[in-house]
């Protein structure tokens, strides 16, 4: 199934911040078929490196979507029976306006001159899209990790548009340890001299500087014994230590090769605003609890979160549902095994297909489209 | 209580790797007295990035040694009783020989010319200087972290000489994770410019590399709830978030400083060279099994973990006390509760002080020496 990757372009969006971007660009792809009521819309929000290539294959690069495992005929979001739609963030840099794009005002790259965005942002972006493909209300909202964040802001601030919502892997807050990660990559960034207050484009980005800020990442998306079973303490070429600062142990030339094949597909300065965006978030925020900025969704909610995940360990998926039961609202929580950390959402899927396609088929029900 | 640190020159070390250093200096501090018989010395090895100023104050800084709460009169380590001795490690930067030295043949400083090092080269030269000292046999070899490994190394290498040993939140190796954890460290002091290839002495040292890389290890010490105790999500300066890239959760100043200060006390080529060592070290290197490697090992060994560390996970301290309890070892295990992550043997001593101060009791009598 090749799939091609969709733009639209709005005169203009209100950030949070208080500042405008205009025009704005949303790049987006769509599997399956909206039906004739518009009512069985799915929207999936890709994580913080993703982009709208959520399923089916590329025809530029012939590589499967990101969560190609999940979305597709017979699959967990069964495009048999729903219309899924997946864009790209407010900020990136795979089609949707970001600091990469060309800043009419001055014909050049925004670069740092981009606004500061947040998850709100991003999520009233979608908004847009979803409302300019006639859509009123999406059956579900989903995601893992930052996409999973953006389910729930969706749910807390348009309840009106979401059926339900599943975040996936996900924390209503980044902790100060998921701050710190996030601030270490945007160092190691800025800490190459390629990187040029971001004014790179045009000419060398800082491609050391994103690629150790890559492997950081890598390391925080596996868990320790995910990174035993596919590596442990193996030797790449020799059987014996070397005496240079080679990559000798397979995790090394790995995690060398991940970083420096993300400056390729991945711009730098999206890299920060994203990160940013992400420890910013707070649902809660300007609310006296969660449970409390949690009150008015009306959304069916399942939750799920992983045994090896420590980037985003399951109690703060926990916090999420133990707020929501606060408030009595309807919400189902799973938490799977699995030995992948964070990956599992994108790689350990059998088990959340099975969580998915069940939650589904009864918000479909309810909402009397199947 | 001034400490003064003291310097011994021996002529040479001849290392695993088949290279000879010539002359080797150690630079060391001694707390208590060397009884007549010489028998009521301890061997207290330094972390990553420790030296030998492990008590007492610095004449120069003013500052308290590294384990200071664990060392001194009526403490763990109690100097009334024992005569307690810290060495810089070989390729340390802190007055023992490593790459910033200079290298006679050349008159200029080793830098990636100095060979590679292990963490048995390390104990050999520990072992050049006890035996300096007129001493035959060490009431205790300890350490934690990196200075657990060097008590590993001594208590199979030399076991005569230990007349027991005490690892602390370390392991008899580093796991793929560990490994990624350094690497990242090592890439991001190696993508900085101002490292040129190690030869930077004179000029400007890789300092925003060693930051960044000082950064992650930070993190690494500390756990998810200690971050969230001391900074929670907790702002700066100010009560908004800002609309740039400074540092506003205090999370991220925290790390800013202490990465931008590693520079001014360690050498960037020491960390490439030190790291290297603890991703080599492999207890049963050559044997069949952790425990065939222990086989020989005379020492009576007191293993200490803690709950919330998570870069020495208590289940590599369970891997070695396993592997003693299978040779029938004398070895006590104890994995203390502890918020404080890896720090927490540094920090955290209300608990390891009992069962050290009840251990090297045990010890010192059976030796014959209280």
């Amino acid at each position: 199934m090749i799939v091609q990757t969709k733009s639209v372009r709005f005169d203009s969006i209100s950030l949070d911040g208080g500042s405008t971007v205009a025009p704005v660009d949303v790049a987006y792809q769509a599997y399956g078929v909206l039906n004739a009521a518009r009512s069985n819309a799915i929207l999936v929000s890709h994580a913080f490196s993703g982009d709208a290539h959520a399923a089916g294959i590329s025809p530029e690069t012939g590589k499967p979507g990101w969560w190609d495992n999940m979305i597709g005929p017979g699959k967990a979001f069964d495009t048999n029976k729903y219309f899924v739609l997946c864009s790209n963030v407010l900020g990136g840099c795979r089609g949707t306006t970001g600091p990469s794009s060309v800043n009419p005002a001055t014909g050049k790259p925004y670069a740092m001159s981009f606004p500061i965005i947040t998850i709100g942002d991003m999520v009233r972006l979608q908004k847009m899209l979803v409302e300019h493909l006639g859509i009123q209300r999406l059956l579900t909202v989903t995601g893992g990790s930052m996409g999973g964040m953006q389910a729930l802001e969706w749910a807390v601030a348009h309840p009106e548009m979401a059926a339900s919502a599943m975040p996936i892997a996900t924390t209503a807050r980044h902790s100060a340890q998921q701050i710190a990660f996030d601030e270490v990559g945007r160092q190691a960034v800025m800490a190459d001299p390629d990187w040029a207050g971001g004014d790179y484009y045009g000419k060398s980005p800082p491609a050391r500087g994103l690629s150790v800020a890559r492997m950081v990442g890598h390391i925080t998306y596996m868990s320790d014994d995910s990174m035993r079973e596919k590596f442990g303490r193996r030797l790449r070429n020799r059987d014996e230590f070397g005496s240079d600062f080679e990559a000798e142990f397979e995790v090394e030339s790995y995690l060398r090769y991940r970083g420096s094949q993300f400056v390729y597909r991945f711009d730098a300065n999206s890299y920060l605003y994203i990160t940013k965006a992400m420890d910013y978030f707070d649902l809660a925020n300007g609310c006296a609890s969660l449970a409390q900025a949690l009150e008015g969704a009306t959304a069916r909610f399942l939750v799920i979160s992983f045994t090896s995940d420590w980037l985003y360990p399951s109690y703060q998926s926990l916090e999420i549902v133990n707020a929501l039961r606060s408030r009595n609202k309807d919400v189902a929580y799973c938490e799977l095994n699995s030995n992948y950390g964070h990956d599992a959402f994108l790689v350990d899927v059998g088990e959340q297909t099975e969580m998915v396609r069940g939650f589904l088929a009864r918000v479909a029900r309810e909402e009397g489209i199947l």
